[in-house]
């Protein structure tokens, strides 16, 4: 059966290619994936799959039906671009001044159209049912995972498998983790309030600088004495905007940041310190403020006996040359919400461009694949989707 | 002789009115003020007095000859305005957008030309030699002054004397101070580069926000631990600027401010302690660095003997209420350079303008004064003018 | 195999609280445990079980050797006391004033001394050999372990194990961990030499309690944005004292803490990053120091089989009735330089007293055991021994 | 007269010298100076002037009346010593172990004993009344000098005059100041109580270490930021406590230091500042503070028309060769209070002993004086004295 999956999918490197790069050519921002999920939805309508578009709102949900009983696996890829101009100087380099994809989004799309293909064609000889859901926006908070479950995307869905193209890694590795694989990643503002004035005469203002700056200072505490040092979280103040001319003394600061967490506990525990430590620097200044928490997607916490699962399917993928648990990545994901409500796991498959030594990161003008790297992800997604039924 | 001298400047006083009011409608910007010299130059022209134009750049130098021998005393009056919108509602509002008078040296330019009118209708009278230094550009470092010192207005000259109109104190008040009275004003730019990064991802970067933030608080302690108690001092970071997304971690900031001082000696402390909080700072970051130091006007020090001798004069001037010892104030003013090289004295007349509990502050855009104080700033000065003969 | 051994262990608890009691009664201090070493050789001698004292320094270590071969397999106990005074209200609490067995290491002794006794009286049916390693000083550094081993207690040894009894969780549980788990635990000294002075003039001194202040503050810096957010690290200012008059400026402050971490590259990261950032917190001030950096023990690093082994063994003790993951301790243990050099595992032998809600904390003068863990102790680790032999 | 005061004065220079160094060598602490108070009230008793004891508690005063007419004036010097041992290889060096005469106030009352006897031999030929006012405990808070007020001493009193010998300027030398001379020297205390610990476990504790640096840093603003410019301040912690184990999280930390101001607007104000900041730095680590602030000697300050006839007077002096005015000083003195209820002028003499490059300062184990000021202050004394009478 996998054998014959594998010659499938092998059949259909060529075209995937095609796809992939044809989608690379024309990326589309989060939220404004029209033609993208037109362009899956009609693959699918021409290969005669059960298809849905609109999903949440640009979503696409095909089904394919085993011919026996078994479980409902859903398999998710995402198919949005970021605002970032292609810099490379390839032929498949995007065509759209600004966007691109950068984050490999396009070669998830292009696997999972294949992948859905060839069980298509195999689904007499299949058990249970198979849920592909093509997913957008997944770069910009709120996501669109969440407005797609909330459309019904995972109704009757068992087990879910994802995978991410991981570019820093070796094509031929999967990475895996039990637990937390990424991070929740919310966003905060904190806008402070003094009392501006001539730079000579700090007697009479509430210096926003000096205020933002020790704000800025105690909020290390956080992670370095307040946060269990076996939990890990980050807190970043990435922006801070006072700007004044020179002889002036600032009436007010905007700071903008990241929180990172994995676990739930720890996440509301920092909203909460930050709201402490904000309060009493400010008090401490005679100043005010206002603190904005913006939560972004949960952690992304697969559960362990779908990761122990999808290890064994590695193993049977004749490209995967290694398999390993991967450091939780500090990074966000909205495949966080399929896990809260299904069991599965999500993984990463090394797509490190051959021969290059240091590959352009995820978000960067010259980012790409090894589009190779799609067909191992093909495979032991297909091997989960297959051998699942077989797990008690 | 005073007498005489003020009846006649009382006579001029509508007329001194009017050149304010004209000066006020069509102000220039520092090192721009071509028309308001050339009318300056005109009037003295007018009158037959002998005048020099183009002094440093656009300065104005007109002198008066005393018919019996005594002192050379110069008299100084700013004539530069601002890059502000005039938002006054009154028929002498500024007519160039976004430029106007609101320090003030409209006034003192009337204040000058009338006086030195009645002064040389009397010279026949009078003893010694009377310089009047029409200064441009006194608001924007490096000033007018220095240059025009370079080109000579000071020369020959035994003593000088010069006023500020004071719109936070009442008509009728004149301020002295022995020493210093106004501050050195300088402006720094430092430019720290860390090194920038993803929001999530601290331990693969240089978070230039912290060590700036570092550097702010550390840099309060040059006033607080440093500087000798009894010198006043001041340090402000006007400016921090490090605009990025709310996900990553800042690779550079810059911050801009002002250093006030009384002396040199704390100003040289000052500028090298900033140098090596600044270093250390950022050495404990891993991170480097840009310190630029502009030194600006030096503090305006005023010497002992022309101001107790000044008091003495506003003694005489009838309008005069109150005759009081000032703070220092830690603004800076460029007639320092004048008193580094003769001696003199600088003072501030009220001119709050009559029935306004909170006046506008200098450099507002509702800035105005109480044209009545113009007749007393120039009996003071006229004062001293002729009396400085009898001093030894 | 295991049921008679179990039998014997049963057989042999009295004796075993008997002989815990005892020494809890007779607790010595780290380095100084002459009596308690000549207990445990006695205790070997009297058994005619073949026994040497004075390893290392006071260390004593026993062997029993199998009929049939196997391999050589070590266990762990340490013997040493804390100078804690004993507040407990027990009849075997401690006689000797200041001394107290505070962290359960009377428990351990006695377990091995019981498990050694019973292997002995099974030794023709058993394959492989035994060492029983008693280990004097583990609550002081250096330690007793490094010395025992340069003396030669792990000459032949092919794996090791070693448990501690843990009062924080309920007996019947045992916790594991593969890789870290327990921390390296270092100690440092910063000494900041400013210059002191009358508390009324800042500016002739160099403020050493600002400057160690801004220290400590810049210290935090290191676990919030220079370690990697995965990995663990603990940099703790536990003493700060400038102890000094009211109107006096500190002279010097010295700072005592501690570091810990889970591995070398961090461990070593942190060290170099201490140093860095205390040269740059003393350049800006202008001040001198002194850094003393002494490393403790290493961390305890389980080896993965071992690990998933010793979980196999302890299903096989009746009395486990939870067997978990435990998180990374923060605490240090020098069991950590055997497992640098044989492969093997430590692990946590739940000993919460029963019907006791919030156990006194280890090294609390009212620390006390639920001796029935000593039973568990001894199965779990003699299970261990036994059944290596069959593991490849 | 003044000659005949001179000559006087001159012929008991040796006795007073060997008064002076009589009391050197039996100095008393503060409020414990019972045998210094004798000697002075036998003094005066065996010269027949009136003179009362235990006014406050040790304090004396004597009265000497003139024959005419005239103003009461009062002169006042101190004779309490400091708990510092002497390390003076002079003949009159202490004979009291860890207590000395380090501040001159032995120099100060052997001045003023000797003014009195001259007085007393002129009084025939003077106008007014004289006062002299030996106070105790001047080096310890609440002082002597509010009690004896309270006692009547300044009863009648129309002007007081004091002085101090002056170690760090040259003899010969008289430096005077209107307005504020000598700060407000106030105390305060804070003990911030956090949540101790292990150090390994951060998490679990409120660093005492972490907030009370934090609190250090943040109190540097107030006189950075928040006072003004022109004023002078200081506040000093000098005192950081928290002496722990090097693996503990300190539970709680006690600061002490001294806040110098010299206007009681600007005191009020730090001490409200301070308790703000205090509360927010806890408020944001969430744990509880107790704040003492006790006020010590008000500023000393001069009043003007004193101030200005004193220096008249010195310059009547033969041997004063300088008068100069004197920057602030930030140390404290009780003079402070009679200045606030009488008119009078407090003033620094020289007493640099000769031939000393760097003399000793005040305080210190190897302090000083040229005995010849002694002459001088007492020719200054007695002018003003004298003089005082002629005055509107």
């Amino acid at each position: 059966m996998l054998n014959k999956l594998f010659a499938k999918l092998e059949g259909y490197y060529d075209d995937m290619v095609t796809v992939r790069r044809y989608l690379h050519q024309h990326p589309e921002l989060s939220f404004k994936e029209y033609q993208t999920a037109k362009f899956i939805q009609d693959f699918y309508e021409k290969l005669g799959i059960e298809v849905k578009g609109k999903i949440g709102s640009n979503g696409v949900v095909a089904k394919v039906y085993g011919k026996n009983p078994g479980k409902t696996v859903a398999l998710r890829a995402d198919f949005d671009a970021l605002p970032i101009q292609d810099e490379k100087d390839v032929p498949y380099k995007s065509t759209v001044p600004g966007v691109m994809h950068a984050c490999g989004h396009d070669g998830h799309t292009a696997t999972l159209l294949f992948l859905a293909k060839a069980l298509n064609e195999l689904r007499d000889e299949l058990a249970g049912n198979y849920v592909f859901i093509h997913q957008y926006a997944e770069e910009y908070a709120p996501g669109g995972a969440i407005s797609m479950i909330e459309d019904g995307c995972l109704e009757g869905v068992d087990v879910i498998f994802g995978t991410h193209l991981w570019a820093s890694e070796p094509t031929g590795k999967i990475q895996y983790r039990t637990g937390p694989i990424m991070a929740a990643a919310d966003r905060f503002e904190i806008d402070i309030q003094g009392q501006g004035g001539h730079g000579a005469q700090p007697h009479k203002t509430k210096d926003a600088i000096v205020t933002a700056s020790q704000l800025v200072i105690n909020l290390q505490q956080i992670v370095s004495r307040k946060v269990n040092p076996v939990d890990s979280a980050v807190v970043t103040v990435g922006s801070f905007t006072a700007q004044n001319a020179f002889n002036v003394i600032a009436d007010k600061v905007k700071l903008v940041g990241t929180v990172r967490t994995f676990n739930e506990d720890v996440r509301s525990f920092i909203e909460k310190e930050m709201d402490r430590i904000i309060h009493g620097t400010c008090y401490l200044a005679d100043s005010s403020y206002e603190f904005l928490y913006e939560r972004g997607y949960p952690a992304v916490v697969n559960h362990a006996k779908e990761t122990d699962f999808l290890i064994t399917c590695a193993e049977e993928v004749p490209e995967v040359q290694m398999i390993e648990e991967t450091e939780p990545q500090m990074g966000g994901e909205d495949f966080a919400y399929y896990l809260e409500r299904v069991p599965g796991t999500f993984f990463f498959t090394g797509a490190k461009p051959e021969g290059v030594e240091k590959p352009a990161p995820h978000h960067h003008p010259k980012f790409d694949i090894d589009e190779k790297a799609m067909l191992i992800a093909a495979k032991t997604l297909g091997t989960a989707a297959i051998r699942i039924h077989n797990q008690e």
